[in-house]
């Protein structure tokens, strides 16, 4: 391929790419635009200008996940420029009608979301108007009888089955001081890529002078809070337990099965107070369960590679596919409570939080996923009692750590941030379920059974 | 599902499942057999008797990979547990008969590789005998109406295609002390899941108690060695070289095409002198390439998580599937220059990481992948002049670090570690090309004509 562009223009901008990756910015060219095959020679020119080892490719042809999880996983990290071939937009104009107006809301939230965490977004559309460009069809490189097509995957996208109207209310509705649009008409191949080239150098410069100011959200707490009915003296006898849990145990296993031929997925959260028994519940449901069909992630303290990426980034990964189940062990809910109380996150990240994830949840609710949210609750006289008894037993001292006392000190502060997220994040399509665990019986079969219940309601 | 083992021997083995997890080792359980979904239930059981967060658990039917490639990925980080619902000896008894001795070898070393490098294996074989079996069919869960069909995509593979005689042989001759193999009979369903509970806790206590003896390997070097045959003062005038790239990209470009159409992936490894001019060959290779069909990894240093896998765990990540190029720009070979240089790794650790690279690279190499390795070279003045040449140019300062002053100093130790290091891996799979770079513009046409050849060679 030759390269269209001067040595002097490769030279500067390789120099702004080592620029931004100097000073760590993550930063992403979206290509979208119709126009097939000529809009890709047009990408591979841009891709061929910089250093290889900082820039990351992608075309979205091979998406299989829902489009925001997608694009979302493959922004590389700080210090790395992601060039997309066509992203979230192409996503959008190849979904439902009836979804626009939900994808636009979603989209505009997707790159606020991106903004705000430090990743810059240059969103370059390609106007494609064949009259137009038949006069210039020879500037393009001659595929070589049809062999080009081995790469042409994007054949069911190469227009838009929307009018020119339809898309260019589709820019404007999404040009936002969070990702502003440039819109390029295709022509002259080499005139093109130029324009291009120096649109890139103007955006990367702007990147580099201009300050950034992430923002800072209005706490919201309009969800019900159902903490405030716990009933900590309920119980359960140990034959009522068995029984039941034998019965939904069995029933649960038949739902796997309906889940594994259906289209959804189900995403389960469990949250809680050290020694509130997430453990033993989780294990109650995955014994149910046929392994190959379930995973469960513990979340430990978000390695380097994961704190060069957004926060979301490492949960969006194990988001399952459609007819598996993710149990995850502790959450993304860690930046509503120990990462503000403890100053892992900044208040104005915490702010963002609650949006952040409802943006998370409710993209993939309306994809494929099914969330029940636990909360796994205890009174703060059982902790101690919990506590102790960890601690008198050799066989369970492993299970406490200093840690734990240390938190169980700052058992108020967590209470406020815990209700404060339960009101915040209570929504319609993830909901909070808080189960009364003093009684493990009691709590064990709460858990199974709402599980049960939520799947009989959402494969019906 | 009814937990068929006793609470105390459950309690048992997750005591010894916190003490492995304490320790850090990360162990493997390998069933392998026939039987079918009487198997799977069988695992399903042993798979809930532990800690969810400890274990992960995977079943090969998904496997698209070369097998020793899926399986080195799923074996998990330290501190985990990794059941393996049938592994590489199900891809054994699934290959070609022909492929057996060389299967059997592979199989060998990668057990060996694993011990060597503190990963447990336990490999139980779930001996299968159909009449003595339906005799205790009753005992196993009732599948309901056939809806467990749709976990039950082992299928294929329910009954290999190979006498009782031929797998006893396998058995026997993959019995190493690395790795030594279990063999319970099939019997009532009960009775099974309680015997091989009690081998693990049997096995656990004994990797608990063993002490472990990574071994040192002798260094071979066996290979011709292509830097005795540099000559430094070769150059090429600009225009031959202009003519001469176009018409290597060009070439490469419609190879490219060829190679995504084959069951066939290519990878490049990039190692040389600092300032010798990696990235340059690297661009001009990738200028000729569609983005679609390859990517660059650069390999900075480990990060925390993959230091908690083996040393070869974050290169199979990327290793390419068939019709994909990757391009390592540094690879695995660190652990052959800088690693033992810089202390990164432990005498020991060098003496093995030959070996352990020629299994890697020819299991591979077997399957799918066409190797090429460049080793790029300058004279030590050389790099002396590029050195000074940047340090005096702004725009290339950032280019120069203290450590590749530092390097410098090294010149006589990399030296000989890089001449060891390719007479001991410069196979017939996986050759190394020494490139004189001294003048670019030869060295980067010796590179592109060495892959233009390589490829028209492997794909005739």
């Amino acid at each position: 391929m030759d390269l269209l562009i001067s040595k002097e223009k490769a030279t500067t901008l390789t120099q702004l790419e080592h620029d931004l990756a100097d000073r760590k910015m993550a930063t992403v060219i979206l290509f979208e635009g119709e126009g097939g095959m000529a809009m890709s020679h047009i990408v591979n020119q841009i891709v061929a200008i910089f250093e290889p080892r900082n820039i990351k490719y992608h075309c979205v042809s091979n998406a299989k996940l829902p489009w925001i999880q997608y694009c979302l996983l493959n922004i590389a990290p700080k210090g790395t420029i992601s060039i997309f071939d066509r992203g979230w937009y192409t996503g959008i104009l190849s979904d439902k009608e009836s979804n626009l107006s939900h994808n636009i809301n979603l989209a505009n939230s997707f790159e606020r979301y991106l903004y705000n965490n430090g990743v810059n977004v240059i969103k370059i559309f390609l106007n494609f108007d064949e009259d137009k460009l038949k006069k210039h069809k020879k500037s393009y490189p001659v595929t070589l009888d049809g062999e080009d097509d081995v790469f042409n995957d994007l054949g069911h996208i190469k227009e838009f089955n929307v009018s020119k109207n339809k898309i260019s209310n589709l820019l404007d509705q999404t040009n936002s001081k969070y990702a502003t649009w440039d819109i390029i008409d295709m022509g002259d191949y080499k005139d093109t890529v130029k324009k291009i080239a120096d649109l890139i150098e103007f955006r990367f410069n702007d990147l580099l002078k201009m300050p950034r100011h992430p923002e800072k959200f209005d706490i919201i707490e309009a969800c019900p809070n159902p903490r405030e009915k716990l009933d900590f003296t309920k119980t359960m006898s140990k034959d009522d337990y068995e029984k039941k849990l034998a019965k939904l145990q069995k029933k649960l296993a038949e739902l796997q099965i309906k889940l594994a031929k259906s289209d959804k997925a189900m995403v389960l959260v469990f949250e809680g107070w050290d020694a509130a028994g997430k453990g033993g519940c989780i294990k109650r449901v995955t014994q149910a369960l046929n392994p190959r069909g379930y995973k469960t992630f513990p979340v430990p303290a978000p390695t380097t590679e994961e704190k060069s990426h957004t926060h979301l980034w490492r949960f969006a990964k194990s988001i399952p596919d459609p007819g598996k189940i993710a149990i995850f062990d502790r959450s993304w809910y860690g930046r509503m409570m120990v990462e503000p109380i403890e100053g892992f996150c900044s208040e104005l990240e915490y702010s963002r939080a609650a949006g952040e994830i409802n943006l998370f949840e409710s993209s993939l609710a309306k994809d494929h996923v099914i969330f029940v949210k636990f909360w796994i609750d205890i009174t703060n006289e059982e902790q101690l009692k919990r506590f102790n008894d960890r601690a008198a037993d050799p066989l369970k001292q492993w299970k406490l750590t200093d840690e734990d006392w240390r938190n169980r000190e700052k058992w108020d502060v967590y209470e406020k941030y815990v209700n404060s997220m339960i009101k915040q994040t209570n929504t319609s399509y993830a909901p909070w379920v808080a189960v009364e665990c003093v009684d493990k019986r009691y709590g064990r079969i709460k858990v199974l059974q709402t599980i049960v219940d939520t799947l009989k309601k959402e494969l019906d």
